[in-house]
């Protein structure tokens, strides 16, 4: 393997986390709250020092990577990233222990929204802005980031293979034929959406710090709160405007392209968002009717039926219900959207709309070919063929999900949790949502829980968030034995 | 769809059904249980009715089914089987309510073990007899049953489709060319190893009665017991007899086959066989080690730990220990278990050792692809090459598992249980084991759900046991638009 280039690419990705670590310094300054600038400081020095290394070690090294490589960076560039992003919660002392660092950073960058805090409250301003930022960049992801911004000419086959690998869902489309306009495109309409959100939440009253932090969650489809109890006690204004851009993070950000260049009737017929669209409203209507005798009047069943719906599907994790105490059938509808997700190409997690429905229409094709065994039929989404290399990826995709779960599942029932706890714990890590049920749920947090079981944990935010195969091919012996 | 002919054969299998409910009756006869015994005359009666009439309406319809009424035929044979099969214990009064009784012969038939009843012992011998002999009947399979026995030369397509219909297993393969002699020497084996069984737990001074019902319940594993406590208060000898006998109905009978023509070595390198023992001897060192501090010896720990895995994975379901009570950890094995069930082409339930194989190779080969895009690979089982239908059929197979475990898992989840239920009550009918968890554990058991769940589960039951896609088609659509 190219290690002196991968090297060098690591190092890349290091210096855009340095970057866009100095904000959070300057919040710290502005705050007076001098242990944390401190930490920012020491943090942004670290990461000088490892990413110059690295640098100059990989300067001469070829400008180009296979697809193996291309993964094995992703897989690594995360973690890295998480490892160094740990640092300034443990170092300005907020978070005690780095496990613990480790777990919330990298909930943050998979937008997650997991916590092992029981007092976000407690944080000051700088850290609460770093930890909700990392929502935002690992929400569209950093290497698009760095491909839309980067200079020079790139191997074509070599972006190609890393923005395969960052992006969600099971066939990354480009949206223009070149790779470095196609991040640009993604990333305008990214910050354009987030701007709009800031601004909608600002007019509802909030401060510029809460605004952006709550924005970033939103964006990233991530969830940290700034407050304690996530979004309950802000009005239903601001419950209603987070909930609409929830839903709009979930949708394939193609669509939106395609709003831009007039392409409505593309939009109107895609059918990953019709699916989207009926799964959201028919949840909603079926919460609602379940949890209606729980509340006192029906705008708030609605209210509180709509965010968590939205907050679930998108897999972001805002809550303004404690949903564990809802009926066990409103339970399971929340299990249900867990597994589901948001669509691809959006920031949301999860196993994808799209996948779902390729699922379906597999399955749909192979009950025909049982009992029709001479029949041949190809399949169509959005009225194309479907090539057999995706459905064979969706398959085996499904496949590696369960088994992830069920080996987690063993791992942290170790802890010796409630079977509702243990498997929503592994749910809303591995989809990336945050909040579970029972003893990880609303209201709780997951610091309770062993470092083994946050480790394996923490492996599953980044194995949902990269779509599994990046972090499984760091575990696989043949990426190593070269 | 020729429907004289589907008449014609299901009247041949409830044919079947009247037959073996005779040694019932006559054991009702023999207690001097007359109320049973009016019970079971009236069930022959109304069967050899509706037989005839179906016999008399389809006798001259020809001889042939295609692939899609085989399957038909299948799904409804079970159906009719289990309506008529409930009879006995409604008419009798020993179970009150019509879906009670429904639920616990579907449960039967399907060699689930799960149950409504909270006193078994309360029933009369004929009863007893009838409801642990649907477990035998229902193991290798009524119409296998029906193909070794019936006279006539048949369709050579039409028997391999029933027979596959039928059959556990991803690909089922014949013993010998002919399909018949096939049938025939499955049920010899099936009753040789009954046989052994029933002398084993007679030395173990087991009464005739209950020797036939465990060992009925055994060979199905099946795990209807005739105990309020299932196996607890039997002796180690007899608890480590079903325990090994569950083992061995768990093992692809195809095995027994080579071992009869002394093929020692294929038995020796088959793939399934050695992963299911790995399974076995690591889940059972894992709940040894997890449980050893709740018993007083390590001899009871291993009794316990061994009966129960045993029972588990070949999807049985009798128990010794309430498994409920066991550390998180042990009870995260035992769903685990639950999942994986037993060996392909056994009597036992699940998704089959075998498929897991083939989604864990699938699943390695797509990781290849992704890393080396021009490399195509052939998967091989025991050194042959498997086919791609039977790997699209796997994945198609898992996708129709998690869709059908998640719908019922809702439908369920209107009782308002928790998490925990509600999961392993879905899991235990759909993999035919018998007991779940929590408020279906192995001291409850299924009568306090809702008509709606039981009807659910009864369902699930069938599609677990006929492999789901027999029972699929008879929701589809298209089948009945002829």
């Amino acid at each position: 393997m190219n290690h002196k280039m991968m090297g060098r690419f690591i190092a890349q990705i290091l210096a855009v986390e340095a970057v866009f670590m100095v904000p959070a310094l300057v919040i710290s300054l502005g705050y007076r709250e001098w242990a944390a600038a401190k930490a920012f400081l020491l943090t942004i020095a670290a990461i000088a020092a490892v990413a110059g290394l690295l640098f100059l070690i990989g300067r001469k090294a070829p400008n180009a990577l296979d697809a193996r490589e291309g993964m094995v960076c992703v897989g690594l560039s995360w973690i890295v990233l998480s490892l160094f992003g740990a640092l300034p919660f443990v170092l300005s002392g907020e978070i005690r222990r780095y496990i613990d660092a480790f777990f919330d950073i990298v909930s943050g960058f998979t937008t997650t929204g997991a916590s092992v805090l029981s007092d976000v409250e407690a944080l000051s301003p700088g850290i609460l802005y770093w930890r909700s930022f990392s929502h935002w960049l690992g929400g569209m992801g950093v290497l698009v980031f760095l491909l839309a911004v980067a200079p020079g000419s790139r191997d074509k086959g070599f972006t190609m293979h890393l923005l395969r690998a960052e992006s969600p869902g099971p066939d990354v489309g480009k949206l223009v034929p070149r790779m470095r306009q196609t991040a640009s495109i993604l990333y305008m309409i990214y910050i354009g959406l987030t701007l709009a959100d800031i601004i909608l939440l600002l007019l509802g009253g909030m401060s510029w710090l809460e605004a952006l932090c709550t924005a970033f969650g939103t964006a990233g489809t991530g969830g940290f709160g700034i407050k304690n109890d996530s979004m309950a006690s802000y009005s239903p204004y601001i419950q209603y405007v987070t909930a609409i851009f929830m839903f709009l993070f979930g949708v394939n950000f193609s669509c939106y392209y395609l709003l831009l260049i007039r392409q409505f009737r593309s939009v109107f017929r895609d059918e990953e968002l019709r699916a989207y669209i009926l799964i959201v409203v028919c949840a909603i209507a079926l919460i609602v009717l379940d949890t209606r005798d729980m509340y006192a009047s029906l705008s708030e069943t609605f209210r509180d039926a709509s965010f968590t719906v939205s907050s679930i599907i998108t897999t972001t994790g805002f809550t303004t219900a404690d949903f564990d105490r809802w009926p066990a059938f409103s339970k399971g509808i929340i299990l249900f959207l867990m597994v589901v997700g948001a669509c691809a190409g959006s920031t949301g997690g999860g196993l994808k709309v799209s996948r779902l429905l390729y699922l379906l229409k597999s399955l749909g094709r192979n009950i025909t070919q049982v009992l029709n065994p001479r029949r041949v039929k190809a399949l169509r989404g959005n009225g194309q063929v479907i090539s057999e290399t995706v459905i064979d990826n969706t398959n085996a995709y499904l496949a590696a999900y369960v088994f992830i779960v069920i080996f987690s599942y063993l791992i942290v029932s170790l802890d010796g949790n409630t079977v509702g706890t243990n498997l929503s714990a592994v749910l809303a890590c591995f989809n990336n949502i945050g909040p579970g049920l029972e003893a990880v749920g609303p209201t709780c947090n997951f610091g309770h829980l062993s470092d083994l079981s946050k480790l394996v944990l923490s492996m599953d935010m980044l194995a949902g968030r990269l779509e599994i195969f990046p972090i499984l091919v760091l575990f696989s012996k043949s990426t190593w034995k070269h």
